[in-house]
């Protein structure tokens, strides 16, 4: 078995309201910064235990999509961070 | 002014309890993966308004250390996305 470590980048969907964002843009205007689209998302780490890449992938995919996002509000990307021989 | 997109991954440090991780990690176990080491941390994006890239990093920089991270607890990554005329 070879372990596999996956970064899941987890974002809202264009259109869907951002509190965390909008409340975190204030507190930068007032001071003074100018910064603006602030959006908050969600990064996850992982690691799976797989004989190969490819069943490795489907697993991550597998788990992001039925237990680390809510796909009705939110995209995500995986991302292959490391591959090594123990797992 | 130009715009500069900005990534802040934020993470917890190594040894800081991540609830929310092994809370995930046994629904996980119970479902059957083999999956383990998850981790939750922060993705925000942000646009900085600026004249040019250095000192559109040094803005991001900032505000990531002084507003969007707690320092004691969590690491940062800042990755620029894009540049773009407006802003």
């Amino acid at each position: 078995m070879r372990s596999f470590l996956f970064e899941a980048l987890i974002t809202l969907k264009d259109g869907i309201l951002d509190p965390q964002g909008i409340a975190t843009q204030k507190v930068l205007k007032r001071l003074n910064y100018s910064v603006y689209n602030v959006r908050f998302g969600k990064l996850v780490t992982f690691e799976v235990s797989a004989e190969d890449l490819e069943t490795a992938k489907k697993v991550a995919k597998e788990i992001t999509y039925r237990v680390l996002i809510n796909p009705v509000l939110e995209n995500y990307e995986l991302k292959l961070v490391r591959e090594s021989e123990n797992g």
